[in-house]
């Protein structure tokens, strides 16, 4: 069986950090998934979405590093193409990488104690964001 | 229902970025595929698959920066292991990641607008892929 | 049809680059899934999942590089949090992913010659890992 659950949400870009987690458990009792997978994806290329321990000083280590890696000031050959300023958040979300798939067991999300489901906005301005939950299961 | 295709493609190496989507489009007709999910995976570890905005300037910049964090030059422990070159190549891939999976919505792949699924060819030279595309649909 | 099953293993931590590719494999063999997906998963936030030629250079190139993006004795927010040490390893897992997908055709991962499915444990300390392999499959 499939399902398809969307999360609406507002995000400020700038690596901006946001859990998914309780929106994703929500979707899967909607829809009562016992046994399967679900895939988190994220439209849009300046965006990614990883898991990581939802807690306010990661929140800012992601944000300093990923941005140490991929400068915003950077002359970014993609800044040409539209005379755009988010060459930096481009390379950051490639890298991350715009899904992650999750098994579901028992009716429970596998994660771990300490690890939520999150985007990570890294775009250079607020966007408001459709996050697609898609769920297969028995 | 599992369905699967195939793409052959040639690359160039050194962070070559192609565009998979147009194939996956079309993989997805073949299987009159409305709802599911849509793997695409490279088969081989210096190539990675994710996805990004398909423009010229951003090709340049994912070249430039995965190089700058791991230059082509070092001293890799992987070359003392085979005399080979592209140690750098097996790092780029390993950290992008082999594969992309993508909610499929009434038959459409939920990507944004601009946001294309490419495979990114870290290798030291030419290669000829096979990238695999695997559907679980209704 | 869904199956699961469980990989027990001990890591030491450090960016540990453990294979779990033979384990996976038994796995496809005990439910004789012959076409469909596997998604392996890391639960637990400082640890991650990637394909890798799993060679001894290879695993000493990802030590040292992943070290190098994110230092283990850089004043992480993250400690502060929790007077933790491992800031750095939150990072690098995030950047990995928790979860890879491979698609299985005719019994076989579709992986290329030189590529393992690995776990790389970027804790900095000893842990004991369950990693979890889920197959979706006809």
């Amino acid at each position: 069986m499939i399902a398809t659950e969307y999360i609406s949400i507002e995000s400020r870009g700038f690596r901006d950090v946001l859990d998914l987690t309780p929106e994703i458990r929500r979707a899967l009792e909607n829809h009562d998934v016992s046994n399967g997978i679900v895939t988190v994806f994220a439209p849009g290329s300046t965006a990614g979405i990883t898991t990581v321990e939802f807690e306010t000083g990661l929140k800012k280590d992601l944000d300093v590093y990923l941005e140490k890696l991929f400068p915003y000031g950077d002359p970014y050959a993609h800044h040409e193409t539209w005379h755009d300023d988010n060459g930096s958040s481009h390379l950051q979300a490639a890298l991350i990488g715009p899904s992650v798939t999750i098994p579901v067991v028992d009716g429970e999300l596998t994660l771990g104690t300490w690890q939520q489901v999150v985007l990570v906005d890294c775009d250079t301005r607020s966007r408001s964001r459709k996050i697609i939950i898609q769920m297969l299961h028995e």
